[in-house]
């Protein structure tokens, strides 16, 4: 499974599919062909492994593949049929399949009399594809709420003055995570103050390869010069404040992972909403105190309201800190089946 | 010298002198003795090593201590002029003097055609002794700010209730901390919303041996009935709000360390005044937004102003964070020969 899941990696991270790898082993464990998921419209996993077999190579091997075979007819056609008139005896898989035309999987291979073992490495594949699975789930794009602040809380100085918190490392790492996002969202705020390029650029200025869609979100008019009317993509202008109106659009345009990049107005909403799956804190040693706050009211008023949160993992960028966390109730409990596999 | 900077921490850490560790060696390198100072009015260093041998014992060894070597008659003669009589013909130390009468040991050991080499692992003696060397230089107790608050910067919710926000490890911590100081500092506001005891105590509930002694900074008056009168060490109170003056007072009752545990009025005027040598920042992952603030006002308006500091180190404490820095431009350059060790 851990072969299978490291050759899921090899797909793309921000497609509509979730990455998916398959290893077929024989009897006697011996490894007999792999694959993996390369976007939307190409084969699955486990067909792109079976493809690398002659015909009835595959009889009473053992597949194993990070998450529950599909079973819905898409772009492709349901990978259970195929394990099934492949012949195999055997399919381990890690994550259930949350869609809602796709799962049932292992019930159909159950059926015909292959044995189905669920759950392998479950926590290692459900963290792999956690994007994925909150689009899934819920029928939204994962959201990460970024933003960078001195170790007292602020992200600009009293006279709105902020550049630079964070030093060159801490702003590169913020280029490289921006890039693999389907979308970079900001308030009319941010747009009129700092009137910001959103794009993901390498340490020389230049643009990486995956730009993320630009998303503004306000009453307020993008003025026509603003620097977003630049952006390899046209942005996307909301008037909000229906923030999860704005996600199931974002959903249904294909994105499954959005960037939160403040200001404080829109970024508080996020919080005061329950909407943020991902935070990524850069805490900058210095001191600034005064009004430029991080994050405003997020609708807590007393400690038994906290937002408690689980540090993933801390970084040292440079002189700066990273902290990454998440929910401490995160992956959502009221899971919804939405998604389907195409 | 790495051996005498160990024997140095035998030493008591919340006295009135440094902590000086010593070595004596032949000329072939062979350890003759070893000595460390136990506190104001007992042995320095040097002559504790050399109580330790024969009379003569010492002549033409080397003597490697962590400070240079006292010039001054206190509650024991100057160190110099015992080294001196007893004939060692070579000194080594790391750290210089920088009491104003206590300094120019070097100087009379080398009128004595004693060998001196100082500087050796100095940055390590340095940070050794940083706190002695704070009030040392500047005339006032070393000073660490602590504050515990969440990912953005908050020490309380809206509503001011604030337990707790951390966990028992970085409770604990404090309380380790707390032992560790000679005075502990909060103003009126703490102790009128939060009636603290001021205590450092164990996991138990106990009192650790060492107690810093409480101060309250402010004009309003502190209830009859309130904890800190409870406290083994009757409290001081300053009505403020001149901070340096405090602080003096406090160097001359003996106070060489002052922990200042909030509120965040006190402590933003600390801040502000440049009076902060050491920062204890306690991190819980969690969020409160609204207005409870671990800072306030410290005087800086634009981001040029913003006060940076370097990161000494990061702990985790279960599920907090504990980040330890100082200012970027301390040791303070500015310093002045003030101290005497007695
Ligand atoms: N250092 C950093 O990381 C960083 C990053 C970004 C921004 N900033 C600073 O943040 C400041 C701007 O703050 P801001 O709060 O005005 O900016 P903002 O969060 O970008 O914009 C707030 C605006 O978002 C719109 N909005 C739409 N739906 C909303 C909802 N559900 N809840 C709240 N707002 C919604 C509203 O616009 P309409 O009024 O137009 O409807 C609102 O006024 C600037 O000074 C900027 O420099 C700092
Ligand atoms: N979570 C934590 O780590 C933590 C720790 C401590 C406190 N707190 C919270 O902080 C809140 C109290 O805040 P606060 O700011 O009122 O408390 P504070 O900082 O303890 O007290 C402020 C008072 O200090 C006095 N003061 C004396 N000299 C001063 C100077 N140079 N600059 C500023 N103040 C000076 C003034 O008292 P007079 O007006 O009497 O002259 C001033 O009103 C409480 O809600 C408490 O729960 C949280």
């Amino acid at each position: 499974m851990r072969r299978a899941l490291s050759l899921a990696a090899n797909g793309p991270a921000t497609g509509l599919n979730p990455r998916v790898g398959c290893v077929i082993v024989d009897p006697d464990g011996v490894v007999l062909a792999e694959g993996w998921h390369r976007g939307a419209g190409t084969a699955h996993a486990e067909v792109d492994a079976l493809s690398h077999l002659p015909a009835g190579a595959a009889r009473g091997a053992t597949v194993i593949v990070t998450l529950e075979p599909c079973n819905h007819t898409g772009r492709t056609g349901p990978c259970a049929v195929a394990l099934i008139e492949a012949g195999v005896s055997r399919v381990v898989f890690a994550v259930s399949d949350p869609g809602r035309a796709s799962s049932g999987g292992a019930e159909r291979l159950r059926a015909a009399d292959v044995e189905v073992v669920g759950g392998v490495l479950a926590d290692e594949g459900e963290a792999f594809l956690a994007d994925w699975l909150v689009a899934a789930r819920l029928g939204r794009p994962f959201v990460t709420l970024k933003w960078a602040s001195s170790l007292d809380g602020r992200t600009a100085a009293a006279d709105g003055s902020s550049r630079w918190i964070t030093g060159p490392d801490a702003r590169l790492d913020v280029h490289r995570r921006r890039a693999a996002a389907g979308a970079i969202l900001v308030g009319t705020g941010t747009v009129l103050a700092d009137d910001p390029a959103l794009t993901a650029r390498a340490a020389d200025g230049s643009l990486l390869p995956n730009q993320p869609i630009p998303v503004v979100i306000g009453t307020r008019a993008v003025p026509a010069d603003a620097a977003i009317r630049h952006h390899p993509h046209p942005p996307l202008l909301y008037p909000g404040p229906d923030l999860n109106r704005i996600l199931q659009d974002l959903h249904t345009r294909g994105i499954r992972s959005a960037f939160i990049e403040g200001g404080p107005g829109l970024a508080s909403a996020f919080v005061a909403a329950g909407l943020v799956d991902g935070y990524l804190v850069y805490l900058a040693p210095t001191l600034l105190g005064g009004g430029g706050l991080a994050l405003g009211d997020i609708g807590v008023t007393g400690i038994d309201q906290q937002r408690r949160l689980t540090v993933e993992g801390i970084e040292r960028l440079g002189e700066d800190l990273l902290v990454i966390a998440r929910p401490l109730d995160f992956p959502h409990a009221e899971t919804a089946h939405t998604e389907t596999r195409i």
